[in-house]
């Protein structure tokens, strides 16, 4: 029986981190937590019959609390809600699905208490890779990847010597808007922006995927989850979203991993790894499919992929201020405040006023984003 | 340091094989076998100064004894000499690059002995796998192969449980003739069919490459190697000979093996089986190479595929009567005494003349194929 706790559990990658508890009578979860969303929150834990559950407010616990009154669980809120789900004791692994920087400090505890992590919060590794990868390597703690490029990595590198590895093919689908050039992206509404050619996900990564700033994202999280320099990971738009990545070795030889777009995979995978376990859903049907095409990143017009390259090469607190600044940005963005290409200048301008503090503390991570935050906020109008 | 042992050191895969040796200070030789190639075999022993060198034939032998004679090398030929070199002291791994059913023998002699195999001769498992793979097992010796797209499959097995294992899929270049359709193919020539379109390989297996019969063995071999239905093996076109193989898993996850057509790499890949070695050499450049592209086999027109399928499920002695009477076919067809087709005629009169042996021994299997020769000399008019 492995069991498991969910920070997340009522959004995309939560949800279905049950479904696959729910086909798998050998997982049981003991802990989630969620932001605000109540009403799901009760029939998850009336389904799971969790020992502990986290709501963000204070507001949504007292409410969970009250709902739930008839149930042997424990309610919490908070972030010593979260650290304390993160540490406690009936749990093996962590699913961090959780958004933002908030899923910082948890997953710090959550290494600190020998759990493994299945790890589906992006900020985590962006911004404190430096301190969360030598506290797992000292902890001997797995940080299993649920992302599908980084799973993919993670599957290609499965029972080979890392030390083999020269390179990281990173795909990506290209987002709605591959092969148009900046003066056609002026206009670009909110509806066109979430309209995710291949993937089914939230709102933001759906924006993030359109301005390539996921794929500077995940470039940033590939060199902290497998230690490859940045200028050992390419990106291949690989538009049909087949291929979910791939590595390359010393030898010439590349191992891929290849399926329809289904998030339950690498997070099954995540779950049972080293094993596998069945999955029903729909096959890549090779017949059908005729031909996977491969493409060069436009980096002069999807400066997402630039601007990550860049945050990672000034390092220290740079990543926290490139994901910062997006976050904000896309808020506004999906707010109608700012139009679609004012996020680029809007990461730009927040990277281009930060001194970048070197080796910085989880306090100074979140400095810098606020500072992030502040600066975005106040150069809207620009 | 390995100590290596080379059946067919001469010839194509041999060769590469000494390449590799040369390149890595901890690989020894320490036995080549070859046929008649006498001044190669001799270029070799000086350079690699193995302990003993068997020459097919006699005359050879006596040739290569006198040319040799300066050296500590003992000089041995024919079957006993095969055998001899199989079952050595000084050997960790056995190469069988050597062609024909006359690498079963040494084959299972060498699996006796303990010895690891890097398996290269596609007829030991075609005709004798039921006796190979058990004994194998037994003796706790791993079999390698070397094969490319063998060797894919083994890399996608890498690191997994290979009871998740749903389907392998073969890959396949299509060979010279793809997209033609049966009477187009009534007036090839030897020259045409020995125009390969990605892999530079001996003539027989050029040939074989064009009628897809070396499909069919590889689908055999497959069955064998992987303990895998044939039902559960397809073959995809692809004709950029891109993606050597894949393998599909039970959460549809596919794990696949990329790189240029080398054959170095299944090579080198075996004789440091799990690890991998720096191996120079073009690499693959996916904002180059545009698209990988698939195709349904056309088993109308091309019977390779679908007599394999035929002479797996009468099982027995009928893959051994399919593989000789295919060998002995295309010799006459490399000779111009037959026209291409009639290749897949004579296969298929030889499987129809057959009547099969369940569970055959070697003496059963030798039998089989010289029936299988006979049948195609005897018909050669039709």
């Amino acid at each position: 029986m492995k069991r498991i706790g969910v920070l997340g559990s009522t959004g995309s990658i939560g949800t279905q981190t049950l479904e696959i508890v729910r086909n798998n009578k050998d997982l049981q979860v003991t802990a989630l937590a969620a932001g605000t969303s109540v009403t799901l929150m009760e029939q998850q834990i009336r389904e799971f019959l969790p020992q502990l559950a986290v709501m963000w407010t204070e507001e949504a616990a007292r409410d969970l609390k009250e709902r739930v009154a008839d149930l042997p669980v424990k309610v919490l809120c908070g972030m010593d809600g979260l650290l304390t789900l993160a540490a406690m004791e009936d749990m093996d692994i962590l699913v961090t699905a959780i958004v933002g920087m908030i899923g910082i400090r948890p997953t710090i505890a959550a290494i600190s208490a020998g759990k493994t992590i299945a790890l589906a919060n992006k900020e985590t590794l962006v911004t404190a890779g430096h301190i969360i990868m030598p506290l797992a390597a000292e902890k001997k703690v797995p940080i299993l990847p649920v992302d599908s490029e980084h799973s993919a990595i993670f599957q290609s590198m499965n029972g080979e010597n890392r030390k083999r590895v020269s390179k990281i093919l990173l795909t990506a689908s290209g987002g709605p808007f591959r092969g148009k050039k900046r003066e056609e992206l002026a206009d670009i509404t909110v509806e066109d922006a979430l309209k995710h050619p291949n993937w089914s996900m939230g709102r933001k990564i759906t924006v993030d995927s359109s301005t390539l700033v996921n794929k500077g994202l995940e470039v940033i999280e590939a060199k902290w989850l497998f230690n490859v320099e940045p200028e050992n990971i390419q990106v291949v738009v690989q538009p049909q979203s087949v291929i979910h990545s791939m590595v390359e070795y010393e030898d010439g030889g590349i191992m891929a991993q290849l399926g329809t777009p289904d998030m339950k995979l690498p997070i099954q995978y995540a779950l049972f790894y080293p094993d596998r376990r069945p999955l029903p859903g729909k096959r890549l049907d090779f017949y059908e499919m005729k031909s996977i095409t491969f493409e060069k990143p436009d980096t002069d017009t999807f400066l997402g992929l630039p601007l990550a390259y860049r945050a990672i090469h000034a390092g220290g607190s740079m990543p926290t201020v490139f994901n910062a600044a997006n976050e904000r940005a896309v808020a506004l963005f999906l707010d109608k405040k700012i139009r679609f290409l004012t996020i680029y200048d809007l990461i730009q301008g927040a990277m281009e006023n930060h001194k970048v503090v070197e080796n910085p503390s989880v306090e100074q991570i979140l400095e810098a984003e606020a500072e992030a935050h502040a600066f975005v906020e106040s150069h809207r109008r620009s």
